[in-house]
């Protein structure tokens, strides 16, 4: 019984350390965008009566994912799947998304579900049941809203070996109209919903002196980054909008500590459908996971310059 | 063609329609908290291993489901299932979900999916094309999380005969932390979410002056469920937090307009559960739907008593 209390390890130590084994701090993105997959695997006729095919479509993305997976493992520590696209597949979507997570933990990757689930303490519950406490398969860690507050977050903190991604600052051009609001002791919203999560992560840090309770900051706002960071030591970044979204390396050096730690940067389209990018064009469709390997690399060594 | 346009009608005409025909101003909320369940449905030993007994589980929901669909038809306008407690069940739960809804839709119900959605603008999209637009079944309308702001939320306004519900004050304890944190212009963050809401709705307005863009309102904080209706005249409310989280009949009175209108109030557990309540047990496990039309007929008369 010791032992297996000793072997559990907190979520975030788990997490750094996966991160300095790869020396990779990119997370992949499964975002299958149905009307982006390459024609071979997916026809477009199957999307036009997407209800009657789902089957089918999902077992493309399963393929698909499998595929990435396989030719990402070794670049990333961390991978995580996009809900909305598989929830578009109806059941046959949500049995591919546990396939899919399934598969990614067989490579040893970290698997953070995007969902920003949110809701009152017993539902939040219900969810931190479903993705983090699941006893066959379960993902590492949840993506979650915060506008509830701490009974609306705590549930996903329940398991030492299981973390939370809740969003502070993101990376869409309409963060700034709730986000951006400011407080009466002149924090703004986005500011203050940082501190909170600061303090309510404080009882769950690892020995890594992160928390279980990390954050989603997007990369398309470079100067809230950067003064984010300088207020949240102890909060782990996820990054998303670097590559579609616009977010470039420079601007994300400010999301990493003075040992380069405390943060992944997320890229889905521009990794998943990099054979859709002029600079790996030259693989063609059909070599869609090489593409993806190749922009993944690329992404993982410019980060890592980046910091030198 | 023409024909066609002038049958689709707004969301919340319909919506509002519905409830005067039926004279009930009440959401059944469809919760199947599992281990709530009768036992003769779905026995307490399927549970100790949910993983490998999901198909069993969700068939006992449907079964459920359906039976308090039929019970209550007459009594309601509105069906919210809570996606969390079927997502709980994996993908036999998304499929007894989606079956759910159809045959609540067979019974002329308007279902609302209570997810709580919310991600970027391509993202919103994919869930509003899955719970929205779908061809062959589909929501009315759905839960979101207003936090990313207005290009996060107006995918769920692209189709004029469906709904969104945004947040604005949540019924639980936590709502405080950080909806009530006060601006620097006097307001507190839901107040300035309502605002914002208000404005962002008004170009999806019905006939009868209330907009699509509806919101989610606790039954928890009468006080402020007071102040928010004087604020946001054109915006539509759902009230969760009556009956098992604490909200009382007298407290809800002030969601409703001047013509009793403007605001459904949901209750869950209160009428799935009913035979569980002192007030209903004498149903006994055995006629839960019994039960659960007897509360739902309380409800709806005494909130129908109160704004007399």
């Amino acid at each position: 019984m010791m032992i297996e209390v000793e072997k559990m390890k907190y979520f975030i130590d788990n997490l750094i350390e996966k991160i300095e084994d790869k020396k990779s701090r990119i997370c992949v993105g499964l975002d299958p965008h149905l009307n982006l997959m390459p024609e071979h695997l997916l026809a477009p006729e199957i999307l036009e009566n997407l209800e009657s095919n789902q089957e089918e479509a999902a077992a493309a993305v399963l393929k698909f994912n499998k595929n990435l997976i396989d030719a990402v493992a070794d670049m990333t520590a961390v991978v995580k799947p996009q809900m909305a696209f598989y929830e578009k597949m109806g059941s046959y979507g949500i049995k591919c998304l546990w396939e899919t997570a399934a598969y990614a933990k067989s490579r040893e990757l970290i698997v953070i579900m995007d969902g920003k689930k949110n809701d009152i303490g017993s539902t939040a519950a219900a969810y931190a049941e479903t993705y983090l406490q699941s006893k066959n398969v379960s993902a590492d860690a949840l993506t979650i809203n915060p506008y509830l507050g701490s009974d609306g977050i705590l549930p996903f903190l329940e398991y030492k070996e299981r973390g939370a991604f809740a969003l502070i600052r993101t990376s869409n051009p309409s963060a700034v109209d709730l986000q951006d609001l400011k407080l009466d002791d002149g924090r703004k919203v986005y500011q203050a919903v940082g501190d909170f999560l600061k303090k309510l992560g404080s009882s769950y840090k690892g020995n890594c002196g992160y928390s279980n309770l990390a954050a989603v900051v997007g990369a398309t706002y470079p100067k809230e980054l950067e003064e984010i960071r300088e207020q949240l030591g102890s909060v782990f970044f996820l990054i998303p909008g670097f590559g579609a979204q616009g977010g470039k390396t420079a601007d994300i050096k400010a999301a990493f500590d003075d040992e380069g730690r405390g943060a992944v940067i997320n890229s889905s389209r521009g990794i998943n459908f990099a054979f859709r990018r002029k600079e790996y064009s030259h693989f063609g469709a059909e070599n869609y996971a090489k593409a993806a390997r190749a922009a993944a690399s690329d992404m993982k060594e410019e980060i890592n310059r980046t910091l030198k």
